[in-house]
């Protein structure tokens, strides 16, 4: 690789890094962090188009993948189809969302525009760092704390009170959207993929659910996707256990929605099942936020 | 380093990998898991006696740590009170237990011998692997299966049925111990640490609570440390979040015991406290285990 190359991409990645740790520091429920995110969207889309694409095998179903390459590493598994290098798209959603005319929107693409943005995000620190897991996934939870506070119109918060004989406990939780008294609350855990810990999307409303009474909050968990790359074979393979799912979702808590940038179909399934779990695309929480209620 | 020295590292390397993967295949309440946990127990002794210790900062009162070096690495931080290189201890605690004579085994430092036995596999892959927290973990669940199969004289289940009106499904579990009709039966969830993840202890206990009802499991899960090492400072803290412990025991379900190898103190404190979570060194299990009863 030309010198001149190199030190190009050395120098986009700082700058990545770097609005990361404007992001960190934003309120979800700000100018700031739409104009980071946006930034971050430009320079992830300029990064990774001067990287080569490698195509993987993909034992998923109507779904095709590749990955990016840099570093002698590969990036995570991308779905094809609902990937796009267009910062632009990004940037016409998001000011739309914050402009609050969401409902003039009219790009039919508007998975395809979240889901490119937050995996280019995810797949640039794959490849500038070493086994991150942490800031992708971080990452992910500003990228969809910005897009429910904005189309709620309303700051999340990150603790709530706990009743306790012995004295008042604060607890540290998930994003929650409180839209006032009488109002829908939101219970918001936000996460790259679920796998084995997936039971702690309802343990975490079964503890909401237990402190507040069941009914106050409805818990809308939004996931990036549950594919899994096997490096050696370039072989993507996606996990889900729907079965657990129905047990968790009868014995532990009830969720009104689970969302997905790129919906497992094993999942999506389920809605079609008893229990019944609603597995849709993020895109849809854009449309049905108010309809939706607790009981 | 000698090319002798590093020869016969790397031989003894390779030959505790090859006992773990002969560990993963044989059953917990079985004469063979004796003898290979033995086998790795003299092997890391061996390996570990070789190696330099690093004094490491304790910002954990009452308790001081270190670590091995090699490889350019440090292991996973080490309680010097209860550490002791001395792999016939543990060969002896296994005999007593495998011949039914645990009774009668009069030593005062079990809990030295059980921390020094599964800390020394696991700084041993720390040093041998890169970053590797699966290998460490998996061989902490067999080595406390294999003290529970033998001290109740029972094999672990790890699935159970789950009753569904749209058909039966198995549902994986952690380890499960069914002493029999109208007998004690144990949940057992096992992690070298919880850390953000204490909340499925208690959620996977809710679960089996749904399933079969409450009063028919009892938790008893066993944790090895709650230890974090700032690599670059080398410093050591213990993450405990009693508090949140609390809520998760009023709100989600009741464990009845948390068992530690290395027990965090703020959570030993718990059982002074409303809501009550009994916390305790894992050798009161070999005592206790009888008078246990979920109610």
């Amino acid at each position: 690789m030309s010198y001149v190359l190199s030190y190009y991409r050395n120098l986009i990645s700082d700058k990545i890094l770097a609005a990361y740790e404007k992001l960190k520091k934003a309120d979800s429920y700000s100018h700031d962090a739409c104009s980071i995110i946006t930034e971050i969207s430009y320079l992830t889309s300029e990064y990774l188009s001067s990287l080569p694409a490698i195509e993987l095998q993909s034992k998923v179903k109507g779904k095709h993948y590749f990955a990016f390459a840099a570093n002698e590493k590969y990036s995570r598994a991308i779905n094809k189809a609902l990937f796009q290098l267009d910062a632009e798209e990004w940037d016409s959603l998001a000011t739309s969302i914050v402009q609050g005319a969401f409902d003039q929107f009219d790009n039919p693409n508007i998975d395809k525009i979240l889901y490119s943005t937050a995996i280019s995000f995810c797949a640039s620190i794959d490849l500038i760092k070493s086994r991150d897991q942490k800031t992708p996934g971080t990452f992910f939870e500003y990228f969809i704390a910005f897009l429910y506070a904005w189309r709620l119109r309303c700051s999340p918060i990150r603790e709530i009170q706990v009743l306790n004989l012995d004295g008042d406990t604060k607890l540290k939780t998930d994003f929650i959207f409180d839209l006032g008294q009488g109002q829908n609350k939101f219970h918001l855990p936000v996460k790259t993929s679920t796998r084995e810990r997936a039971i702690m999307l309802w343990a975490h409303q079964r503890l909401l659910d237990g402190v507040y009474g069941v009914g106050t909050f409805m818990g809308t968990p939004v996931c990036l996707a549950e594919t899994k790359t096997d490096k050696r074979k370039r072989e993507v393979v996606e996990i889900c256990t729907p079965r657990q799912w129905q047990v968790y979702q009868i014995h532990i808590a009830r969720l009104k929605r689970v969302y997905y940038l790129d919906v497992p179909e094993e999942y999506q399934k389920l809605d079609q099942a008893t229990p019944k779990i609603i597995v849709r695309p993020f895109s849809q929480f854009f449309k049905e936020w108010k309809e939706l209620s607790p009981n």
